[in-house]
């Protein structure tokens, strides 16, 4: 298959699939981020198919956001998604850095005080006992991706600099100076939606789809070493995970 | 801490937390689904806050998902969240079951044809072999939870009745009847919002926010038996999980 045969007008496959495929290989394989593709009238006569069939393709990729449209100006390629492996537990940073992206991180907060109730609940933490508040906005090559709130006891991290926060990952810190074992972590995913703090900080309008991933995370020994509010960019992630069939 | 005790002025946390955590126990303790919660002027009377906190409590809890509010008329407990587990490969009708859930199929379309080219791909099929598609709605006590289409090679599952995709799991269909083993489902989970379509059949609203499920599910042998796309009400599930530290 390739973008530049003609769709196959006998198939069983409707026009507007076939179009679809057409128009995700000549996405992958000859445009970037930003690109505009060609207009509805290039591919009316390219592809031999109605006005019907083409918007009924561009419609489809903007649902699935690999296309964006601009009002009067045209069809642009999405920025790419995020493919985000849930079950691995990796650092913001150390994930952009493995995917050749530039991390940075602007701390927005970073405060002692006793934690909400419910997060000194999940952190095991007595009423009156101090976490860090940590709120941070994370941005990959400049463009903002999300915005975080983590609790940290203070007595099993101590001494938590800002150059700790925004020079790289706090795992590092956690794992290099403090030489503990991070094992696992617990997460809730579910839909939310930017309020107006987040739409500001994620350049996005307030209402946007946002992804919130919130949960403990454990050392190998099970004790709790922070609790994780996270909001991510809907149109920058998709999620990864593998499902196993559970034995009767 | 119980929901009739009075708020601690003096504490560090913040009075409107104090609030939305009792409102959380008073909730789960003595709310069902529908309930409405006590008033602005109630609250602000029963636990001497200002009206702003109680705002602030509210709001907190509505974008949790917790509660909604109906102009003009109050605020009121969601219908429960469902916590999906990500990690364990069960059915629609399975996973209602075991809530004490009764699930419930609407068939929407039932055809033997040549799937798109992706999803060809992704089961490994040559381009001309037919498959079902399957178009079902999934309710859970009489409640339109998701719409799905599922692709399923017809070599792999002869004789599919509608019987079968509307009594109960389709799992029990390929494990019973057919007495193969299903191993596991590679995933893909990201933000999405209703079509007209999808909205009238979930009862929302078009571009309400949805969760999109997408991927293939293995026999232990390795054989794509089936590719699905699944669409949640986001307002109706939440998705855990745990993710493990990787090894260095």
């Amino acid at each position: 298959m390739s973008p530049h045969n003609p769709l196959d007008h006998r198939s069983y496959v409707p026009l507007y699939y076939q179009l679809r495929d057409k128009l995700r290989l000549l996405i992958d394989e000859n445009l970037a981020a930003g690109d505009q593709i060609p207009s509805e009238n290039e591919l009316v006569q390219r592809y031999r198919v109605s006005r019907n069939t083409v918007r009924l393709a561009i419609e489809s990729l903007i649902k699935e956001g690999v296309v964006y449209r601009i009002q009067g100006k045209g069809t642009f390629v999405s920025p790419q998604h995020m493919r985000y492996d849930l079950q691995r537990l990796v650092s913001f940073t150390e994930d952009m850095r493995r995917r050749g992206l530039k991390p940075d991180t602007r701390l927005l907060g970073f405060t002692r005080k006793p934690p909400p109730f419910h997060v000194a609940n999940r952190l095991g933490l007595p009423p009156e006992s101090e976490s860090y508040e940590i709120r941070r906005l994370r941005l990959a090559d400049g463009e903002p991706m999300a915005v975080s709130t983590a609790y940290m006891p203070c007595d099993l991290v101590p001494e938590l600099t800002e150059g700790d926060l925004v020079s790289g990952s706090v795992f590092k810190t956690i794992e290099g100076r403090l030489r503990l074992k991070i094992g696992y972590a617990d997460r809730i995913l579910k839909a939310a939606s930017a309020d107006d703090d987040q739409a500001e900080l994620l350049k996005v309008e307030p209402g946007f789809p946002l992804m919130l991933v919130e949960g403990a995370t454990y050392l190998d020994n099970e004790t709790p070493i922070e609790y994780v509010v996270i909001y991510y960019r809907a149109d920058r992630y998709d999620f990864a995970y593998r499902a196993v069939r559970p034995p009767k």
